[in-house]
């Protein structure tokens, strides 16, 4: 029999706290019964909902946090007020103690991040963290990355994680080479920022083990699934990601409006409603809910504040097949492949035809 | 009896060259009579075209062009083959001598930007220009800059937008003093890059007359209309702008698939046909074809490439809108009731509680 895999989560993280995080976790453990999980919340407000989910209960490991991280503290005050005490900071040092495989928060991403790069530091070979999220496109989905861990990106951090996403592609989409393209503002190799097409030269002319680079994509191609994960720097990541969110939210309140105005429109919803249900099913953000720190030295995931309990389930599953895949193995893996580039020297100085 | 808005039009540009040009242009004087154009192409192509539309032939002076600039030229690529001699060129330069108020080309943006800076220069006290989009949202539409004129900007550039952009923010929805946001990755004032953070506190502290300054804004922002003016550098903004392309057009192409899956929704599709038709209607990206460069010492309209006639009319019509309200003039004068902020010394070195 193999090893359960065991979560850790902090149940006080997200604008719902245990009410939510409670409920997904049971939503999860049905789907994955050889999980256990250790759970970080305030006893007062976590118990009477555990007591609810008697399934979940019995393989959970509870403990009593008295601070929990706020949805608005800065990084900074987070690390100060909760090091140590908090159920955040709890449930990423389990990881750290190999007392859990993965850690779970609906919390705040700056404070669960420089908590997670505090207490977890960064894999060998890697100077910064990055967050991939999975981003549904056209023809199924992608993961794109970094969508906020950090800002800025020289080639060498570009590369690391078109290393560490493609990893993490491996796991999800279960293909063993999967194509990565690095974010543009256009195809031609004139076009972009210095870092970004010296670390297109890079992934051009090593062949790495477990990757397809496809080359430069624009905004457009993410959508369209045109590779399987997108290479970004966090701060054009970030609003690559928010923006794509609020275009799905417009075109969902038009076509409300656009249905609702008259009695032929409403007739036809009606009929198509079944349509409608599975339309507002693709484009469900619980579905694809939760970003992968990629980088540390231990697995975190980050799920929506605002997501409800399928939402949540949805990040425990991910952190789930994290484990399960032995997503450190693979990052390791392909990180050590990729070294040659970097003793290569600065790739600014070649030339090339 | 005012004089006429002279609109000097590149027939070579866009995928299609004189066959969309110039039935954009019918298109566009039949909304404005009081238009001229100067039209510039192959006299083969374009005449034949030109001859279908006799209320258009009755005011334009016509141009034979030997040269056109194609849509993949590198943009020093067209400069070398194209200064002087293309329909671009010749139509940026019309603009330049005084003979056209404006010009408007459906060409490649890398070649237009490069011809339209070197041809027109930068205004007084603006160092680099900017692309401006109009961007459909609930609330109704915004303006959008840079979307890929110049990658990466400093707070003094920021600033520049933000008076640009508002300029043409009282034209377009005709109000007096528009809100204007700075494109950042979080609200919270401790997040961002420093050029961002810095161009904020420039902002919030200088009164600008033309303006209020509303503080950051993400990128789900921009879908809600939160401001009228979204600043940002070209990277990130052509990034947003082409994303959200993207995500608009997946979104349609699930719900032409769910529309046509099933008996019922396809009934249902055929009630709600108007419906569906006024969404499409919402979502045309024709409605708003046209980026307007900013910055330059003349007015310059890019059209989409892949437009047909009723979006490259779009385009003329935004071009005639500037020129009749005196776009050049009113950033003139909002950046000269800027030029203290610059004169303040750098902002980075100040302290603020």
């Amino acid at each position: 029999m193999t090893r359960p895999v065991r979560i850790a989560l902090d149940a006080m993280g997200g604008d719902h706290g245990p009410a939510v995080v409670i409920p997904g976790a049971a939503i999860s453990l049905h789907r994955h019964p050889d999980s256990t999980f250790v759970i970080f919340g305030n006893q007062d407000q976590c118990l009477p909902v555990l007591d609810q989910h008697p399934k979940l209960k019995a393989v959970t490991t509870f403990h009593h946090t008295e601070v929990a991280v706020r949805m608005d503290d800065k990084p900074s005050q987070a690390l100060r007020q909760g090091r140590r005490v908090s159920s955040m900071w709890r449930a990423i040092e389990a990881v750290k103690r190999g007392e859990a495989d993965v850690a779970v928060s609906a919390g705040n991403t700056g404070a669960l991040m420089a908590m997670a790069k505090f207490c977890l530091r960064t894999m060998a070979h890697v100077d910064r963290p990055a967050i991939a999220a999975i981003w549904p496109t056209t023809r199924g989905e992608s993961i794109v990355l970094d969508v906020g861990a950090t800002i800025g990106a020289d080639a060498r951090h570009l590369i690391d994680m078109a290393v560490m996403g493609s990893a993490m592609a491996r796991i999800v989409f279960d293909i063993d080479r999967p194509t990565v393209g690095l974010l543009n503002v256009g195809v031609e190799e004139i076009k972009g920022v210095e870092e970004v097409k010296s670390a297109g030269r890079m992934l051009r002319e090593q062949d790495f083990p477990h990757m397809n680079y496809a080359g430069f994509v624009e905004g457009d191609d993410i959508g369209k699934g045109s590779v399987d994960v997108v290479v970004t720097e966090g701060f054009a990541g970030n609003i690559a990601l928010k923006t794509a969110e609020g275009t799905a939210k417009q075109i969902a309140s038009y076509l409300r409006s656009a249905m609702s105005r008259t009695l032929m429109a409403k007739i036809g919803y009606l009929f198509a409603k079944s349509a409608f249900d599975s339309l507002r099913d693709k484009m469900d953000p619980r579905k694809v809910n939760g970003g992968v720190f990629l980088g540390l030295d231990g697995i975190v995931i980050k799920s929506h504040g605002g997501t409800d309990p399928t939402g949540l389930a949805a990040a425990v599953d991910l952190g789930y097949d994290m484990v399960k895949h032995d997503l450190l193995a693979k990052i390791r893996e392909s990180l050590e492949a990729s070294i040659p580039a970097a003793a290569a020297g600065p790739p600014g100085e070649e030339t090339h035809a």
